[in-house]
């Protein structure tokens, strides 16, 4: 997706992992560790953003999110508006106008979460110059922070792409933090990425997006580094595309013997929140080789990077213009 | 309203533009132009007001108007409390015990919005010294920072006030922003106010307020300068005060042609959000005739203002009275 | 409860103020007046929390207590986070989880409020290390940043505590705010504590708690030096366990002539919100000796207190620990 990047290569708005060059994901992995050393402090704060307004625009609900935005708003020093958008009489407002008043209010920044597919990139065509567009999760189309900080997590756990096997295990049809990590996994470079799932919940001609395709853990796990587990949306099960969830569990479940398949210093991710019993066992949830919590602590710091690198490709065009 | 100005003549709350003195109304822009410069950089943010506490006393919901405060408050460094009392449970507390609590917690400026006119000026004849109160709409009463923002819209985009003609057209019946309009404008020395709208929506005896009046566009809009547009609440129809939505817009609603009436330079105002295709037409909203747009980021400059000269004026007191 | 106090005696965590040493308690009055005098100024702010993350997690409704909350927190300079889990979806999660996710936010510190007894404390044992927990209200069993704001005003208006007898009036039996002034007043060394409530608003065996039980106002408030009425839960009416609103306030009503009772100079307190005519007369509400208003004040000041001084415990542990 060109819009993303500006005319000297730089990241303008951060909606999706597809298609970006290896070098600037790279970067962005390259900047979050330098958060990483300030939020680790106890005066966890850098002046980078004072005075930049960051709003969050959520469609859809999600506190868990939307908070981690915001606390690394805050940790960059901006202010921080949010506006649920569902429990807000709009008044009949258009979403267009609704945008335009809040550019008109001087805004920096969208963080855009939204059950449609393609929100935050219709938002990102539409601002004024100046202004960038993070997406907070679109529909079942993409995460791209999610995936980055599975992405930073690896590396900082397992080193080097290259040599790695991963294995995406759960519901791919409707992830679209799966589509993101699969982008960039493949776009870092990591040497296998599979998907584990049963027929009925993967996407057509998935292959063609660069995974290695199984349908049992068995042969799935076997040798594999690292194992993202996906929170089964317990909607499905109604839909027929499922067994029940006893039997779900059975068959794609993670437990510590299922884990056994995998290299013994495999490392398990999962976006959160977890299904105990459902897609993942307590055991493994909370066992040695989960960086399940890690994920989260590296979340801010990836978000911290991709708002300052959009906000300072912004800040240089400027410059250059004034 | 008198307890607006202490015995200085400065402004300790903001409530009416109704009675205000020319010279203060004139400062109030002159302040709005400096913080102007202030958010139109990146770091759009002064220390005026840190260590102060904002509280944002919404006892009607609305996200935009509260917004613009919050952005305004935080521009100023000072720190924020949103109290929507709507959803609040009140435990049965009265309005009185409610701000005499909050007070308590050492705010130093109310907010406040409410269905029922004159609660803001009740709430600044109750509060301690050194507390100011603004008005962010009492119901069909006022809403003088929206009626300052938009005086403040015209001197930038016009100059002096004298020699304008101004058109308020809508349900000035209903509309506490065309009332502090009115009061503002003429306190201003704009050279005519006119009002455009059914006998239904005019206050009886409405032009003792100081504007001509008018019942049709074609003889209403000749030659002016400005056109304000008043947002039209679609209840109205229910209570036969109204024909339908199309015939509205048909005798009422702004269109190209009908603008061709005012001067060619004239500029096209509302305060938002507004009805397009019914108050006014999509391609006079985006038309290169319309700054509905620059009135919201006018609006921030100009909260500003009120709320540095209203908390300065407090100050003062407290300096002598040291 | 000795998980709030550090190997050296420093306070970790506030849950409860049963079994707290004198020191510890006259400290967090000291503390607190150092930090009247902040918020007595004009810029009422210190960095001491600057960079912190402070986390309001409210499982019970309370917009009062926490605003109080973050007043204090954001006068610190803290970052706050407001989290309200009743509004929350929180898709099956599970509290630790939930709990561990905001910790992996690297929050600094939780204040909690929820409607079962225990609930502070749990999170506390549970939290890792460096992290501080302060209970906002758990079922009935505690509220000790209200019981220390009333041992701070009872200081500030009364001076040593030694010579005083004070009166808690109303419903004991289910108040965490009387339990927890029970605890604090006597740790502190009041001289005399007294309930006075009727047979079925007492717990059983309450004398053990250190307080002499009235069941008649004229006898309970002879002489006494503080009068702390409790907010009536109207709920309890139909319980059974009270007989009118009106019978009772016309026996444990506090009027100015029951109030005659105790000494000409006694301060009368409430924690709030009052109910007017049941547990309070207006004209004692609102009279001379009333200091409700100035025990709002007052919590603030207690809250930053303990604020800083369970963080500032955890730093030096840090300290120590690198």
């Amino acid at each position: 997706m060109t819009i993303q990047l500006d005319e000297n290569g730089e990241l303008r708005h951060f909606l999706s992992t597809e298609g970006l060059p290896r070098p600037l994901l790279t970067r962005i992995l390259d900047t979050a560790e330098s958060f990483s050393a300030v939020i680790d402090k106890s005066v966890k704060k850098v002046p980078l953003l004072r005075g930049r307004t960051v709003v969050n625009l959520f469609f859809e609900a999600s506190t868990r999110t939307r908070t981690t935005f915001e606390l690394a708003a805050k940790r960059l020093s901006a202010d921080v508006l949010n506006v649920n958008v569902a429990t807000t009489t709009v008044k009949g407002e258009s979403l267009l106008d609704m945008l335009r008043n809040l550019e008109a209010m001087q805004a920096d920044m969208f963080v855009v979460r939204h059950a449609e597919s393609g929100t935050a990139e219709y938002i990102a065509r539409h601002v004024r110059e100046g202004v960038a567009v993070l997406n907070a999760g679109d529909g079942q189309h993409a995460h791209p922070t999610q995936a980055m900080l599975d992405a930073y997590t690896i590396r900082r756990e397992k080193g080097d792409f290259e040599p790695l096997r991963v294995a995406i295990v759960g519901d791919i049809l409707h992830s679209r933090v799966a589509r993101s990590q699969i982008h960039a996994l493949n776009g870092l470079g990591v040497g296998e990425v599979r998907v584990i799932a049963p027929r009925t919940l993967l996407p057509r001609h998935v292959e063609t997006l660069g995974v290695q395709v199984y349908h049992d853990m068995e042969h799935g796990l076997a040798d594999v580094d690292v194992v993202i587990m996906l929170r089964l949306q317990r909607e499905r099960m109604a839909g027929a595309l499922l067994p029940s969830e006893h039997e779900y569990y059975r068959l794609y479940g993670l437990t510590e013997e299922k884990l056994r398949r995998a290299k013994p210093d495999a490392i398990v991710m999962h976006p959160g929140p977890i299904n105990r019993g459902v897609e993942i066992d307590s055991a493994v949830a909370d066992g040695p080789q989960s960086v399940i919590l890690k994920q989260v602590t590296n979340g801010i710091a990836v978000r911290m990077a991709v708002m300052s690198m959009t906000l300072g490709a912004h800040q240089k065009t400027e410059e250059v213009a004034e």
